[in-house]
């Protein structure tokens, strides 16, 4: 059982009407997403063409960002805002989307972009699945 | 002049259309409005009634890493995308507007809970005169 | 294979020197440990007895965002630089032990403390063992 | 006042023997060398010899996020933890020494280079100092 399953399991309170399956997947999609685009912006910058790559890696580092801002608002439960999480969540869907679709552009010819787009595209899906259960 | 504005001086392409004015505003609220929401959750922390005060905490949390997020997406003008901007600025004013109503509760008791909000209420407007801008 | 680890594997330039098993294993160590870290606090906020967790919440905090800049570092591979990864790696020994045995302190009354005391240590120890390869 | 300072005077308990005035400029010159390095990352990005640039961008996002962290952490006083402080603001001036000599080594062709290296400079010496009063 990863770590962060079994975080939501010793919560001391209820987690509220929360899908708990869903939740969890989005945790860890928003991690993984934000440790790959990190990895991705820094493998496009190491590319020899380098600068046909700069909206990538600018993409990129924003969808870390966001990742990793989501990551952290889906794993706090204490007094549960769910405007707020509902925005950071559509933030982070529209911050996936785009990075998918720029990594996506160039997937064929570096590997990187191709898993990158993958977990984009996971994280995206995972944020959506979670706002449609709120 | 302040840093931010000098590296917005310093950039060496077009900003694109953008209100550079409410650009830089928008920036260096979102850093200061971050500051003070990880020093406001600290001081919540350190209050006798904490107990009292962990929702406030933990809007603190969420507003502090939006605004980085967003201080950062913000910090970037390079391959452009105005509907991740956008989204980015939409989580931010409702980050905001959750703390600031949050930290307004208790502003007569903590001081830096009155700071907090009132940094809170000026990264809110900010971020929603960007987006008015955009 | 983890997303981390085909990221490893779909960088375009040599990695160096680095032992690329020990890499891999504390960028992932990292992250989780941040994730724990951030739903620990969380969860210690929720507890009745808070006020009593006040130092594990901070400490907490602390060694959250010190293993997201580190796991953001290792993730980096362009224009390497020993002392920075080394200074890095350091601080996030120190926070992952500090935590560690802030966490190990409550671990028997708090399943979340348990939990996180161990991510911590798990990640204490990648980033030493990291910094021993060096 | 600057809101940082504001939030140092409402903090509700005793801020220990820290001096206060080096903490202050030093939690200031973090969050001003974070987003200069965020800023400095892409402008070196949207530079049409980007890749003459790519140490610099690697070595800005590194030294943006060590300075976020090391941000927060100067932004908590609950728990303080000398041992931890000190080896986070050990990594923060490794990170400001490494983008400052990176920087400066374009300050004359790039203005941002410029900017940075100099934000990197005064937050390298706030670090320092803090350090020597601890």
């Amino acid at each position: 059982m990863s770590v962060a399953s079994q975080m939501l399991d010793t919560y001391p309170k209820d987690l509220g009407g929360v899908d708990r399956e869903k939740l969890r997947a989005c945790i860890e999609a928003c991690y993984e997403c934000a440790q790959a685009c990190t990895a991705c912006a820094d493998a496009c910058l190491s590319e020899d063409q380098v600068a046909e790559l700069t909206k990538c890696i600018r993409t990129n580092l924003d969808c870390a960002d966001q990742c990793e801002t989501t990551g952290k608002v889906l794993s706090r439960h204490t007094g549960y805002d769910a405007n707020l999480t509902r925005a950071v969540l559509q933030a982070c869907v529209q911050a996936c989307k785009a990075c998918a679709d720029e990594c996506d552009a160039h997937a064929s010819e570096h590997g990187h972009c191709h898993v990158c787009a993958e977990a984009c595209r996971r994280c995206e899906r995972a944020c959506q699945d979670l706002i449609d259960s709120l």
